[in-house]
């Protein structure tokens, strides 16, 4: 975390920020097929977040705000704009950001490319980072559908377009006067991993993780939800029968991180480096110091697996790590 | 025009834009028909753009830059990435910005939600908001999509999300730093009509031709071309046997303007209310006013047909207006 911080210009948040929630991308998409959306997944997602925001008074009947033609859909969108006009409000505390990883899309681009190296001098890299934004802005799109099919007014936000950049892969400016805004005029927006342009290597990739803890410190949001694929953060390969789930860790003030929950065996180094080295990508291992970034702000984390009753009382911020009812990882600041 | 110059916050450009292009939605979709792209015509622009950008060491064979699934295409995409390792460079005049219009994408989520008049306490506007965004982002998405499969280098970047913003419909903020920033990189950003907040109104929709005239303003272009989907501007309905193309029109320093070609009967007064009066919708008109307020900054403006070898002239800033044999409209200013 030794980067600067990035250059803002950003109006006060009008009121606090209930939760920001990270759909991994190991969640919504079926990461062994290109450009593939695990739909049962993403569509349990939209549906877990409409509920977590209902605030009693939104009706039963879901009004779709995705009034587009699905692709390859010959059909009329369904309209129910007369339905809309006769309500007096939706019902929902919508004051959520969301933020969503590639998974199948983007990363195939990525790499056949190098964008996230740099160097846009070489013609592989621009035509790279041109079918990364395309690859994971149409996820983007379809993450947008999916909520507003919720009637979660959702607004789609490109890091890229926004003018997020970094400076050697460390974020160096990111405009949140938009989103912030967005979130006044009581919209949801969601931002996404993207391809962005660097002040030293041309371009990088600026991954939803960086997102989510950076947005974390400037809106300081009640809780925020990690949903993913497993249940949370274990201390050996998830695959592997003997590994344990960490139920809760807590970070210190020099961002040292200790297992609280359950007590395990061995001194507590051992199991930080094969938690550290059950992920060769560097996805958990981000996630989990992302997260303790958040932690240490008092902002606790929830990394949860998503389609569960577990993801559902995530997003709704229903956690009692002091009962054992709730399978999930929870990360928060040491008292 | 009447309006506050929008608060900007925009480095120097690094080079002259050679060319804004506005991508007529009459031009590029099926207007009578929900969501349909004229995939013929929006083919045709984008290989008539590589054409105007080639500068005689682009190579033949176009490698595409589109490396995602088409939506409903079962196949893997053509990835062609050891073929752009090999080249040198692009061989691509790409100081080209990409303006698109909504055509059949946006209009009816707007129209059936009134968001154009503002008011988003109403539920019914701010989820026809959310529907015209989801629309109007998926055409862009095309458009970027079928820049990139000519090897174009572009990048989707969507007002409402740069931070754009009207004042009772007036450009309020227009943020072009990420706009600059990325033609400064050798991208084609490509920008459109969308929904965005106002701050009187709550919200309204921004149009792709007052971007263009803010861009143009901005950004002082070589020349500004109009795709559409008629010749150009005619005294009457262009259905009308008896309407005649005005093949050049002169801007004077008071926003007047006058028909320099060809000479026509009458006084001029009575062909510009027949002008104005032929498109019901404003459509045209508009297009005349904000192409006037581009030809006052010594912008010479072709308003010409998709799809046409006028259209490819236009592209090229190759226009002769002494000559015949060239089928347009051109907005210059009065020497």
């Amino acid at each position: 975390m030794a980067e600067a911080a990035p250059k803002q210009r950003s109006p006060a948040a009008p009121r606090p920020v209930r939760c920001i929630v990270k759909l991994g991308g190991a969640a919504i998409t079926n990461k062994g097929e290109l450009e593939s959306i695990d739909e049962e997944s993403l569509r349990s997602a939209c549906a877990q977040l409409r509920q977590a925001m209902s605030d009693g008074t939104a009706p039963e009947k879901v009004r779709g705000m995705d009034w587009s033609r699905r692709p390859g859909d010959p059909a009329d969108p369904v309209v129910d704009a007369e339905g809309f006009a006769g309500m007096a409000g939706l019902g929902l505390d919508s004051n959520f950001v969301v933020v969503h990883g590639a998974g199948s899309f983007g990363h195939f681009q990525a790499s056949r490319s190098g964008v996230h190296k740099g160097g846009l001098h070489s013609t592989l890299v621009k035509a790279g980072f041109v079918a990364t934004r395309i690859s994971v802005t149409s996820l983007n799109q379809e993450i947008v559908r999916a909520l507003a099919r919720e009637g979660i007014p959702s607004v789609g936000m490109s890091p890229f377009a926004c003018g997020w950049s970094t400076q050697r892969r460390n974020l160096a400016s990111a405009n949140a006067s938009q989103i912030i805004e967005s979130l006044h005029a009581g919209f949801v927006p969601v931002l996404h991993g993207d391809a962005v342009l660097d002040e030293s290597l041309d371009c990088t990739i600026l991954s939803g993780d960086v997102i989510i803890r950076h947005l974390a410190q400037l809106l300081t949001p009640k809780y925020v939800v990690f949903l993913t694929d497993v249940h949370g953060v274990y201390d050996r390969p998830p695959t592997d029968p003997n590994a344990v789930l960490l139920k809760e860790i807590e970070v210190d003030d020099n961002g040292g991180w200790s297992i609280v929950k359950p007590a395990l065996e061995g001194n507590r180094k051992g199991v930080e480096i094969s938690v550290a080295a059950h992920d060769t990508t560097g996805g958990m291992e981000t996630k989990i110091l992302e997260a303790a970034v958040i932690a240490r702000l008092g902002v606790d984390v929830y990394i949860t697996k998503v389609d569960t009753e577990h993801s559902l009382r995530a997003l709704k911020g229903d956690v009692n790590t002091s009962s054992d009812d709730w399978l999930g990882t929870v990360i928060r600041a040491a008292k």
